[in-house]
């Protein structure tokens, strides 16, 4: 084997609501992701990244957004539930690539402030990684009730998100891995 | 029984893409409408509601879009599938509204650039419908190469889209005469 | 108006599995349907309704299961999460009618041995209830970690499930009796 | 590398139902994939698996079955949609088992006699593929009308269906190769 190379894993923040406990759930996941050897991450905010309101699509691709995409070996997605269904913005956003994600594992942190963990925005969600080409993780971390998880400067009250956070990303990773060796090793027959 | 009263039930355009085939299809649906007695109609267009780029949800609310809501007895939506989700721009702005919606049926009419009519936007679509308290019908209009539909000025290139589109609407009328009754006449225990 | 007549609501227990704590639920929620005046109800059990091995669909419906869902102004569907799913034999039966369900509403109970109340399994039922014709409610009952609500002998721990299932028959109710006026009443033009 | 190494990669007919023209696709993919050097196939009937009436789950595994997943690299999956789901004995089979299919990719072949290809029944399996660990492809193979696709016999009408068949299992021989690589040479951390 060749010598152990980068992985860069960056962390979309699915919301742009005032007061959204979502950024505290990707820092904290970026966090954890940071401290990973060979791991470079970064928060990406869709509050950056806004899509004009006259268009959709791959017709309106931001160059900064898709070159990030486009050079990740993998995906966190922090998305709030709003609704039974995902944020809009967060669609909007995602929608403007598509080459650029194939063959790449996404991971979904699911934000609630009910009890339910975002589980129902991530059903929605799979079949649209699926069309990207994105490979779900079958983990996933579930943030129910996020107010009481993180206090209002964005400190996590319990510790033991970070071990369950730890078990998700050694999915990402081993994802990652296994999917960057078939992108590089295994032939596609066309 | 009292005088027929009139209903108003919008035909809501789900989409802002440039070059957007869906224009044609609202527009289709919404003279149908127009030709039933007692119906008024008007197409709303995400375009014309945009939701700022830095909030979400019922803080964005627009008066204008709210009163049409509260107004209505029923809606249809006009969702085009992207990536096998819906638009980013129709979910914004159906989250700017809640109990608008409460107790009055949604019909969805799905428009597709390929061979699948949409149908797997309007699945996507059905929970965030009903956590609305919108009654989904249970027939739809499913616009498949929709370019082959109309013709580049909109119209339409085959009659019997009229017909099917007429037994869907002879639906949505029948859920909401019946839901307004309920609304007005069906005592709810609380 | 007509003096008040009687509603049938059965509830569907939508599992076979031995052990199963969805009896439980079932249970409850008859008992608490039948303590509303005028409304008669029973748990159809999937046990006692099995669709042979070897076929599915209309093909073998039972005429006693048939019969019932006729009858029927609305139902209450018990419905375990299986790996995110709904039973294949509650599917199985379901699926052996069709006339027999339009425009009648159907409120789902939620169960789950998990923290997410079923609700994945909820959300896969719902396209598959719009097919059918039925009016799914907007109110769930969740019982998650069932088995921390019931005892082992099917007694319920905590009496505020049955406040909890009360608003979600109080809107099942809401939502039979105006949709039984709607089949009765409302000209649907064909 | 290490010599060239077998696949195993069966294709589960997903339907008991009399008359199931998903026998036809059934047998149309495994001829496909048995032309392919050194992958193994088989149909494996929902028919031959019953799974008991009166119990779901991993306690009725069949050790036939299991036995089959556990030596699979990966799956075929032939879903007809019924109103808009997965037949119920194929999710009654598929239940049986859990660790077995663990990061092995699955493709699904949708079957219907509408025009929507059974991506609507597609969409409601993807959680629950997930859930057990499979990776689902992102190309689906779609028989509309399969009825016009496959006459009496079962012999194809149209050979293009070959070819398209072709590419979805192009991909699935990516990604079982990949998932094979990562299950025995990548590290997951625990």
């Amino acid at each position: 084997m060749s010598e152990p190379r980068d992985y860069y894993l960056p962390v979309i923040l699915g919301t742009p609501r005032k007061g959204r406990y979502s950024t505290y759930a990707a820092n904290l996941v970026a966090e954890e992701l940071g401290k990973r050897p060979r791991v470079t991450t970064e928060v990406i905010d869709v509050l950056h990244h806004p899509v004009p309101h006259d268009d959709a699509g791959e017709a309106v691709k931001s160059p900064a957004f898709a070159e990030k995409m486009a050079r990740a070996d993998g995906l966190v997605i922090v998305c709030p539930e709003y609704n039974h269904g995902y944020p809009g913005a967060l669609k909007s956003l995602l929608d403007t690539c598509l080459k650029e994600y194939i063959h790449k594992p996404a991971g979904v942190v699911g934000v609630s402030a009910g009890p339910w963990g975002g589980v129902r925005a991530i059903q929605s969600l799979l079949p649209v990684l699926r069309e990207f080409g994105l490979v779900s993780l079958f983990w996933d971390v579930n943030f129910s009730q996020v107010q009481n998880v993180f206090d209002e400067a964005g400190a996590l009250k319990d510790p033991a998100w970070r071990r369950r956070t730890g078990k998700f990303l050694n999915e990402l990773l081993w994802m990652a891995e296994t999917l960057r060796h078939g992108r590089e090793h295994v032939t596609l027959t066309e």
